[in-house]
C-alpha cells in the first residue's frame, strides 16, 4: 500500500508540473468540466424540453465528444455531428416510409438497408479527401442504425429524429458557448506560435551546428536515437528535428484554424492560415540543410581542426548572419509585421560571398594535391612539356603545400605526419566514456572507420591518403552546404512576403535603431 | 439536375477506382456493414438479453465506434471502451452511495463531482503518455456522467452499469469476431509492408538522383511544392519524401500492431514491431542523404557537365551498388530472411573507395586553382623560394589546368571561356517553358542567380570566378554526400541485423545464384 501510495503521489507531482508547464491544458480541463456541469444542470431542471430526462444521454454524449481543445476543433466536430445526425435522420425517415411498403419483409428490408448504408459510409470515409469528415460519417451511421432499430418497435421515427437532433444541438451549443466565450483557445494562434517557434529552433540549431563544427565537437558515440531520427535530448538535433517533424501538427492545426471565426489579431474572413504552413514548409526546406550540416558533425569523416580554423571567421559569420535572418523573420511573423525596407538578406549574402571567396583563394586546403595526376603523367602533349617538366616531382608539390600553410600562419601543422592528431580524434580510438554501456548510445561502426581500426602504424599508404583527402573534402562539403542554406533563404523570404501581403501584416512603425 | 447527375456519376467512378486500387478498403467497409447487421439481428430477436431493446443504442454505438480498419486498432478501441466503462461504472456506484449521505445536497454533490471528474479526466488525457488511452478517458467521462444523471431519477445505478457494460461487451465482441475471423486486416502487416516500400522508394530515389545528376537534369523552375516539402509528383522527390514522411504513420501502426495476437508469419508473443520502426528510422537517416543529393540537383549552383562526366562511372557505380544494397535489404525484410553470408556492404564500400580514389587523383577538378594564394604570394620563407619562384605566375597554373584536362580527354573544354556554356544552363537565362505561368512552378530567385542576371558580358571578373569555384565545389559536395550515404548504410545494416535476430528471421535456404 505504501508503494502504491508513493507511485500515486509521484504521478500527482508529475501532473502538477505538467499543468504548470502549460496552464492552457488545465484551463481546457476546467472548461470541459464546466460544460458538463451546465448540461447536467439543464437536465436536472428539465429545461428547455420536457423529454430531456429520457433522452438526456444524447446531450451528455455530445458534450463529452464535441468538447475539444481548440475553438476550431470544437466547431468542426460540432458541425460534423450536427450534419451527420441531420442527414441520417432525413434518410432514416425516408427509408422507414419505404420499409412499411414491404409489409412482412419490413425487418429484412431494414437489415439490408443497414448493410448497404454501413458499407457505403465506411467505404466513402476511407477516401483521403473525406478525412476531415470521418467523424461525421460515424455519427451518420450511428444515427441511421439507431433510428431504424428503435423506430421498428416504437414507430416514432420523426419524434426520435427531432428529439435527438435538438439534444445534440443543445449539447453542441453549450460546448461552443463555453469554448468561445470563456478563455478561448484558438488553433490558429497555436499554429502561429508553432511557426515562430520553428524559426527560433532552426536558428539556434544553425548556430549550434556552425559553432560545434568550428570547435570540432565530435560525438564519441552517436546516439542511436539520432541514427533512427527519434526524439533525443541534443540541443542542435532537437532544434531542427522539431521543425522537420511538425508537418503533421501543422496540418492538423490548419484543419482546425480554418474553422475559426475572425478573432484577436486575425481580423479577416478566410484568413490565409495556409500561408503560415507554406512559410513553415519553406523554413523546413532550409532546415534540411541544417540537418545536412549536422550530418557533417556526425560523420566519421572529419576535417582536421587546423583547416577548419582557416575558414573559421567566414563560416562563423555566415552562421551568425543566417541565424540572424531566421530570428528576424521569426520575430516579424510573431509581431505580424512586414519586412523593414532594404534587403534582409544582403548581410548574409555578403557573408556567403566572403566565404566563397576565401574558399576560392584557399581551395588547395580542401583537396589533397599529392596524388594529382598532373604531377604523375608523363605522356603530355608537346606544347606544354616544359611547364609540366618542372612539376612532375611530387615532393615539389608537397613543399608548395606546406609552404602555403606556413604563409597562412599554421605553424603547428606538419602536413604528412600531422594526421595522427586527427586520427586519435576518431570515435573508435578514443577512450570510451564511462557510461558507454547505456542503451541509447552506440558505436557507428561504419565504413571509413575501418582505417583507424587497422591501427595508425599499419595504415596502408594509399588508404590513408584516400582518407586524408576525404576528410579535407568534408570541410568543402560543410561550406558548400552552408552556402546552399543561404541560397534557400530567398525562397523563405518570398514565402514570408506572400504571407505578409495576404495576411495584411502591418508596416513596421519605427524601424529598430540598430539597422 | 443534369449537372448534379454528372457530378454524382463522376464521384461514383472515382470511388470505384479508389476501391479497385485498394480492395482492402472495400473489404473493410463490407465487414463494417456485416457487424452492424449482426447487432441489428440480435436486437430484433431479443437475444441474449431481455432488456436489449431498451438499451440497444449502446450496442449499436459500440459497433459503430469500435469497428476500425485493422485488428489492432479494433482491439485497442474495444479495450479502451470496456475499461473506461467498467472503471467509470465502479466509481459511479461508489459516488452514488456517497451522494445519498448528503440528503438534500445530493444534486449539488453530483454536479460538483461531475466537475471534478470532468476536470481530472480531461486534464490527465492531455498528458502525452496518455495519448493511446484518449478514447478510454472519453468513454469514462461519458459513462460516469450518464450513470450519475440517469441514476439520480431512477436510483437504478447498478442495473444501468451492468446493462451498459454487458451491451458494450456484446458490441465489442461482435466487432472482434468479424474483424479477426473474416479476412483480417493486420496493422502489423501494414507496418511490415510500409517498411519494405520505404526501402524500395529510397533505392529508386537514389538511382534517380545519381542518374539525374550525371545527365545534368536541371529544373527550369523548381516546383514551389518541393520548396515547401509538400506532396509533388516528381519521381525522385516522391521516393525519399514518402520514406521521410512516414514517421507518423509508422508510429500509429506500431501503436496498433502491439495489440495484435500472434498471426501468420508473426508467430511470436511480443513480436518486435518496434524494431521495424527502428529499421525504418535508420533508413530515414540514409534517406536524408538522398534528399541532400537531390538538393544538389535543385541547387542554383551547378557543376559543369564536363566535370561530372569525369567522375561519371564511379558515381554511377556507387549509386547502383547503394540502391542494390537497399533493395536487397528491402527484400530480406519482405521475405523475413536473414542476410546471406558475406558482407552485404563490401561491393558498395569498394565502389565508394574507388570514387574516393578518383576524387583524390582528380581533386584539382573540384576547385579553382586560378586564385590560389600560393600563386600570388611573394613573401615566402627562404627555404623554399626556388620552388615557388617557378610557380608565381598565374598563367602557368592555367596552362597546367587546361593541360590536365587535355590529358583527361576533355577536348571540348576551354577553361577560361567555356563557362558561357554553363551560364546559359542557368534557370534564369533559359527560355521559359510555355506553361511557365502555371501555379505550382516558381522561379527560385536565389542569391547566386544574381550573377547571371547581370548579363554574361558584364560579369564582374571576381564574382564570376567565385561562381565558377562554387560550381566546381558542388560536384565535390555531391560526391561527398554520396560517400556519407554509404557510410550510413552500416547503421542500417546493424538495425536490420537486430531486427532479424529479435524477430527470428529464417536463414536463407539457397543463396541466390548470382552472388
Amino acid at each position: 500500500i505504501v508503494n502504491s501510495w508513493t507511485t500515486l503521489s509521484q504521478s500527482a507531482i508529475k501532473l502538477w508540473e505538467f499543468g504548470r508547464s502549460d496552464p492552457r491544458k488545465a484551463i481546457f480541463a476546467a472548461k470541459g468540466g464546466l460544460a458538463l456541469v451546465l448540461i447536467t444542470l439543464l437536465i436536472f431542471y428539465r429545461e428547455p424540453f420536457k423529454d430531456l430526462g429520457t433522452y438526456s444521454v444524447w446531450a451528455i454524449m455530445t458534450v463529452v465528444v464535441v468538447f475539444e481543445f481548440s475553438v476550431g476543433s470544437t466547431l468542426s466536430k460540432g458541425f460534423n455531428r450536427g450534419l451527420g445526425t441531420l442527414s441520417a435522420g432525413g434518410l432514416a425517415i425516408g427509408m422507414a416510409e419505404l420499409s412499411i411498403l414491404f409489409g412482412k419483409g419490413e425487418a429484412s428490408f431494414i437489415v439490408f438497408s443497414i448493410f448497404i448504408i454501413g458499407f457505403c459510409a465506411n467505404f466513402i470515409k476511407m477516401h483521403p479527401t473525406m478525412k476531415p469528415y470521418e467523424y461525421g460519417f460515424r455519427v451518420f451511421l450511428l444515427t441511421y442504425c439507431f433510428i431504424m432499430v428503435s423506430g421498428y418497435k416504437t414507430r416514432e421515427f420523426v419524434t426520435t429524429v427531432v428529439n435527438r437532433f435538438m439534444l445534440i444541438v443543445l449539447g453542441a451549443g453549450i460546448c461552443l458557448v463555453v469554448t468561445i466565450f470563456i478563455y478561448p483557445l484558438w488553433a490558429g494562434e497555436d499554429l502561429h506560435n508553432l511557426v515562430v517557434k520553428n524559426f527560433m529552433n532552426v536558428a539556434a540549431s544553425l548556430e549550434g551546428c556552425v559553432n560545434g563544427y568550428l570547435q570540432c565537437i565530435e560525438y564519441e558515440r552517436i546516439p542511436s536515437k539520432i541514427l533512427t531520427f527519434q526524439a533525443f535530448d541534443d540541443e542542435v538535433y532537437k532544434g531542427y528535428r522539431s521543425a522537420l517533424g511538425s508537418t503533421f501538427q501543422e496540418e492538423t492545426l490548419l484543419g482546425f484554424a480554418v474553422w475559426e471565426p475572425p478573432h484577436g489579431p486575425y481580423k479577416m474572413f478566410s484568413y490565409p492560415w495556409k500561408n503560415y504552413v507554406k512559410v513553415s514548409g519553406a523554413l523546413r526546406h532550409c532546415a534540411f540543410m541544417v540537418m545536412a550540416l549536422h550530418g557533417c558533425i556526425l560523420s566519421e569523416i572529419q576535417a582536421p581542426a587546423e583547416r577548419r580554423q582557416v575558414f573559421s571567421s567566414e563560416l562563423q559569420r555566415v552562421g551568425t548572419e543566417g541565424a540572424k535572418v531566421l530570428r528576424e523573420l521569426g520575430n516579424k511573423v510573431k509581431k505580424m509585421e512586414r519586412l523593414n525596407p532594404g534587403d534582409i538578406l544582403s548581410e548574409v549574402h555578403d557573408a556567403a560571398e566572403e566565404l566563397q571567396n576565401k574558399i576560392d583563394r584557399k581551395s588547395y586546403l580542401l583537396v589533397n594535391s599529392e596524388s594529382w595526376e598532373i604531377g604523375r603523367r608523363h605522356k603530355v602533349p608537346e606544347d606544354s612539356e616544359e611547364i609540366v617538366g618542372s612539376l612532375d616531382d611530387e615532393s615539389k608539390f608537397l613543399s608548395i603545400k606546406s609552404l602555403s600553410e606556413a604563409v597562412l600562419d599554421l605553424r603547428s601543422v606538419e602536413v604528412p605526419k600531422g594526421w595522427d592528431v586527427h586520427n586519435t580524434n576518431m570515435g573508435i580510438n578514443t577512450p570510451l566514456l564511462e557510461d558507454d554501456t547505456s542503451e541509447n548510445t552506440k558505436i557507428q561502426l561504419s565504413w571509413p572507420s575501418r582505417y583507424s581500426l587497422i591501427g595508425d602504424g599499419m595504415l596502408n599508404n594509399e588508404e590513408s591518403r584516400t582518407y586524408e583527402s576525404a576528410s579535407a573534402l568534408s570541410l568543402a562539403t560543410f561550406a558548400s552546404l552552408l552556402i546552399e542554406f543561404v541560397a534557400r533563404l530567398q525562397n523563405l523570404v518570398d514565402s514570408f512576403q506572400e504571407l505578409s501581403e495576404k495576411a495584411k501584416f502591418k508596416v513596421p512603425v519605427d524601424p529598430p535603431p540598430n539597422e
